[in-house]
């Protein structure tokens, strides 16, 4: 332990991750994958780490002098009405998330709709190069806004999403991902790169979407624009934030497929990373009401007051008129299916990982070359879309039609395309609309011979490849719908394949197509299982959708990790692994200590505190009292960063060394300490220290957590690594084990159990279990 | 800190609420009311706290020499075999509960089936006396028969056994109740109890019954039938046990309730107290298993092997023929529906309490009062079934009838009773079938006029009030049903009051009527919500269902806690709530530490041990390494009760003061140190120590779990208690906070973070905030 002197300067060397400043921090993090961690101090350099500059969140209560006076003076009727707020923001942030859903599905649709109306009347008239001049057209002119939209106001609303709000649960924040702007960009990116054709989804934007209004209306208004409320800084701290984020992806999910259940099982399974009863309740309630919003405007938009918008609006494939009936060949079937789905799910992975991988080296430089990513994406799949239905040969259609046959109207099978009259192209059908109608076509039960094999082939192939190589171009792309589009078509192709022998309606093999992909990538299983009973209304395949989710998700497990997971390692995030890594037990809490560690006294110079601010980028400082304060030093407590700003922003500074807390109470109230948004706090810049006042002492009890979580320096690391995740702690102090020393060895933060950071300390525990 | 020496012989004084021995277990589990904590060393005692004598159950996994060799030793194909055990008794756990919810079933309808049937011939003949004298006495026979059963076999079968297994998944492991005597008796006390026409449920003794198949599985075989496999013994640890039994519990759900997803969510929300995201996979697969077993014998059984089982089999509740329109009248009808639902559930609870009070006062006086009371219950039941049907008036068969009118079958609507030939009596057509299908009747569709409101208010009055003085008897019981049947009840009486102004099928408003009093009773929301979609098969209802559990839940938790909690708290078993009381955080964990702490040395004298084991009941003993063996002394880990049993049977004994790793490495491995079922392990009795050995040491150091989690004593109680809940501890270290001092101020268990022991020592703090 090194006491803070001003003759101690060399802390510039130091770079700890966690430590970044906020205004080096949106240089990097468009670069995460180039940064190697210095650390010169320790003289190692862990190279090929792909390391984010990230803030972590504070879930830890603290508890100290203010805090306990806070408490005391709540009275039981504010108690009350804190509890109130808490329903009636999960109320807001559902209502909120079920019409931003709504919106989005009528802009969708019209836009779509239109475009491809004006292509079908040109093919119509068959002017057939003007129709894909138009058909083009209009996908160029969408995915440019997006594109535009995504580079030049809101970077960080590229992309699913998913991955970044499952990192934020788990205690980091990415810069800037649920900030305004993002949720502006990523409402109208979404829109418009959805309804520019491409194989995207609306399923990740929408979680983010959800994620991004819960953030905001926890922030308490804006204070940009004095819209504050003084009763919402009670719930300006990161776990308030948590719970109503965890609401936000819930309430995204239930608007994005009209799945309340699911969506509160994807937050429980596959976002959230801590959990408890209470928190389950509220996100129920919160998808309740977004179920409850959606149904009035579906209703209300039956009547034909949207638009274009109409039955193909919010997604929902109702199967349930297939007779679901099946013996023995057809579950061989479907273990087939799984089996060939979970290694095609687990291929996808691969290939998006190595994708993205390429891609962020383009969009490195710069937001031009960005859109013209974009644009050539985006060129591609209208060539696709359109000229590979020329392959297809038209096929008469059949008498027993239950839609009308050719169809000319926007949605809808049976797609007249270039055919003759009483014909129709089934790769039309399937490429001509959007992604929802396609999938719906291809779930249609009872249309057996509707689709060729080739033609289904055709398709598969195409919008596989599109999948993987549109996510990841610097638009708002959900993975979602990509995985269910290739999944159903590969459903319905191995069920045309079992014709001979299966009695399953292909429908129905559609279903487990998609339910196979679904579980190859994404890995998750009762959630998924939910969300397509929820999508298909049809209760009777619960036990071969079961089959399916777990022979994919076990296939996909043996090659590599769900994608999500996959694109949370890869953009750099420190996110704490539920279990600890089995070589962690033959390392102790000691081993992985790093670094000078800096100490305040317990009252301590103001001078002193605002070096240690300046010349390090540490956010928690352990504070010891020495002498004349106790007999022996020892550890009072830990004091974050923010804290001391607000503290030293009070002036409670006093001309000797003496204990003033009082004082102290008298100036700062526990609301001072209100964490605001991401990059939103007070800064070192933000204070007005005169020279006079550099002298003074400030004392820091009255702020310093005096229950930190401690763990012994000999404790294996493992345990502590269980300790620190369960807790959801950012801060955890190690002390040491025999008398006689100072109370304190180092401190550890979630950077600390990284394996990156610990295989570059000790590369030879790798290999021992 | 006091070091043990013979000297010191009073310890027999203190009574550990954790430290009973098992001899005195079983005498005092059966009043659990009564026992007031003795507490004479701290000289406190704490009366009314209900206090049960249980084990707590070690979930930390200990790092010492031994568990590091074992990892060594092992190779990957055995990790390989490890995890693929773990999925084959997932597999035989879905297969043996799938079975047994199949033969209860069959059991039931056939026993129930063959008695209604002959009550219904004697009806015919007009020997109403007759049919009375058989009916009463088939009841009376099976009730005594499950009545015998519980009370002379095993006594912890007699109830739900869902607040046990939920004792148990927080880790107090209640005397006996996951032996393979309470596997049998619930099991066939179940099929009895509810053949005997009593007002329960096979639901709670079915997730029961799942955990006991689980926990017997993973219990490695017998020992005394010498059926172990020497590899099951991997598994014979407290963690993979926890594990087991959550599968377990949720199959129990799956397959009382063919609800296969409801399973894993009730498994999730309502019984487990950790979760994790393998766990969930693998419980998904373990319901996954059940669904699948279910389905075969369902087809089997259509054909007509399984005697009178057929479509009144399991349950289930198709309503999805029912038409789901409803606009705002009857969205008010629905939430008055849920409020007043929301209050008699709670009251349910309420008076289930008080009844529960009184029986367990009546049930110690012996096993004949037991039996006696089953009977009266069974006679009372009897009479009310029996005799209220008089009440009804015939009603005409409608001429829309249909099913056959008047019914004389086993099952069904319109039982004919004492009516004349056309006309059948409402009140007989619900009381006078099994449970199962009395909900079947009342959640029936499209039969709005079929029970008179008179009829449905008797039936509602009769069945609540059977309901609650049914729970607690001495059979297995479950409380699901009950409260389905008062509930649905309750919704189709609403329904038909409702029924000028409101549209909804008084099929539905049943449904909704179940709905309130689940809410309103066991206080669930996704899983109750779940279980009630897969059971009825109408995944339209979801919004109105969700509305309703919503309120119900908010106006029950306004008066009082779920029932599973209530009863827990009932039987005294220390529940660790997710959530530190608020008042804990004005106390620090010195503060609740008492009584006199034994500590051994490093290399200790056998002699110390013995007398530590034989006089105290203390299950966990600090180890503190002294010189010469360190510089100064410090806490070197923690052994328990267990472990040093084998190691002194083990007899690895040295002359010397010395320490002697390897050479207890040499005598005992980690697999020695397999715990065995609850009660089933070494005891002190068990060893041979002779004389001469008393003064001869023997090394802790190989067995000490070197990395106990420890707090510094002025942490705050709430957040030690937050630790010790989320890692699930059964004990933690006090360390103290200055230097100097002995290096260990006490040890906590969870009996330590109970409400009643720290409001006995600390009377005032309860009204603080």
């Amino acid at each position: 332990m090194q006491k803070f002197d001003s003759s101690m300067m060399d802390f510039e060397e130091r770079v700890d991750i966690d430590d970044f400043e906020s205004e080096v921090m949106e240089r990097i993090y468009s670069k995460p994958l180039l940064i190697k961690r210095v650390n010169t101090t320790s003289q190692i350099a862990i190279v090929g780490a792909n390391v984010c500059p990230v803030e972590s969140l504070d879930y830890e209560v603290p508890e100290n002098e203010l805090v306990n006076e806070d408490w005391r003076s709540r009275r039981t009727v504010q108690i009350f009405q804190y509890i109130l707020l808490k329903w009636a923001f999960a109320l807001i942030i559902g209502l909120s998330t079920g019409l931003v859903g709504i919106f989005n599905n009528i802009a969708v649709e019209n836009i779509a709709g239109f475009k491809l109306l004006l292509t079908t009347e040109l093919m119509l008239k068959h002017k057939y190069y003007k129709a894909f001049a138009a058909y083009a057209g209009c996908n160029l002119g969408l995915a440019t806004s997006a594109a535009a939209l995504c580079a030049f106001i809101a970077p960080a609303a590229a992309g699913s999403g998913i991955p970044e709000v499952k990192a934020y649960l788990n205690g980091v924040d990415a810069y800037s991902i649920l900030a305004s702007s993002t949720l502006f960009v990523k409402i109208f990116g979404s829109i418009f790169g959805v309804a520019a054709g491409f194989v995207v989804g609306k399923e990740g934007p929408m979680v983010h979407t959800g994620s991004c209004i819960a953030s905001l209306i926890g922030q308490g208004g804006s204070r940009k624009y004095h819209l504050t409320w003084r009763w919402l800084r009670y719930f300006k701290n990161d776990r308030d934030r948590r719970d109503l984020i965890t609401c936000g992806a819930a309430a995204g999910v239930a608007a994005a497929f009209r799945a309340p259940v699911g969506g509160v099982l994807f937050a429980l399974e596959e976002a959230a990373s801590w959990w408890r009863s209470a928190l389950l309740w509220r996100t129920f309630f919160t998808t309740a009401v977004v179920a409850i919003v959606l149904r009035g405007f579906i209703q209300l938009c039956s009547t034909g007051t949207c638009g274009l918008f109409g039955e193909g609006g919010l997604i929902m494939y109702d199967i349930s008129a297939a007779k679901v009936v099946y013996s023995t060949p057809d579950i061989l079937a479907v273990i087939l299916l799984g089996v060939i789905g979970g290694i095609l799910g687990s291929l996808y992975n691969y290939l998006v990982d190595k994708v993205l991988r390429t891609y962020s080296i383009i969009n490195e430089r710069g937001a031009a070359v960005k859109i013209l990513l974009v644009i050539m994406i985006s060129l591609l799949t209208s060539i696709c879309s359109y000229g590979l239905p020329w392959l297809a040969t038209c096929i008469p259609c059949p008498a027993d039609a239950s839609t009308s046959c050719p169809n000319t109207d926007v949605s809808g099978n049976y797609k007249s395309f270039q055919c003759p009259p009483g014909h129709y192209n089934d790769l039309a059908s399937l490429f001509l609309n959007t992604n929802d109608d396609a999938i719906r076509n291809l779930l249609s039960t009872n249309t057996v011979k509707e689709f060729h094999i080739s033609s289904l082939f055709i398709f598969f192939v195409a919008v596989y490849c599109l999948g993987i190589i549109t996510y990841g171009i610097a638009i708002p792309s959900g993975l979602f719908i990509p995985v269910i589009l290739a999944g159903s078509c590969y459903g319905r192709l191995v069920g045309r394949l079992f014709e001979p022998i299966s009695k399953l309606d292909v429908g129905l093999f559609s279903l487990l197509g998609a339910a196979s992909f679904l579980g190859g990538t994404m890995r998750m299983t009762v959630s998924l299982c939910v969300i397509l009973l929820e999508l298909t209304n049809d209760l009777l395949m619960l036990p071969l959708v079961m089959l399916v989710l777990l022979i994919s998700k076990t296939m996909g497990d043996m090659f590599n990790k769900g994608v999500y997971d996959q694109i949370v390692k890869l953009k750099g995030l420190p996110y704490m692994e539920a279990h600890p890594e089995p070589y962690m037990k033959h390392l102790i809490a000691r081993d992985v200590v790093t670094g000078p560690l800096i100490t305040f006294s317990g009252v301590e110079k103001v001078g002193n505190i605002l070096l240690a601010l300046k010349n390090t980028g540490h956010n928690g400082f352990p504070v010891i009292d020495e002498p004349p304060f106790s007999d022996a030093p020892e550890l009072c407590g830990l004091v974050l960063r923010s804290q001391l700003l607000v503290l030293l922003k009070g002036k409670a500074f006093s001309k000797d060394r003496v204990l003033a807390g009082n004082k102290v109470l008298r100036k700062i109230s526990e609301l001072d300490f209100a964490k605001a948004g991401s990059g939103k706090g007070l800064k070192l810049e933000d204070l007005d220290i005169q020279e006079e006042e550099w002298d003074m002492y400030v004392d820091l009890h009255p702020i310093a957590n005096t229950s930190p979580y401690t763990v012994v320096e000999t404790m294996s690391l493992a345990k502590a690594a269980v300790l620190f995740r369960e807790l959801g702690l950012r801060h955890m102090c190690v002390v040491p084990k025999s008398q006689g020393r100072p109370p304190i060895v180092g401190i550890l933060t979630r950077h600390d159990f990284q394996p990156e950071h610990i295989l570059g300390l000790y590369p030879h525990v790798r290999f021992q279990q």
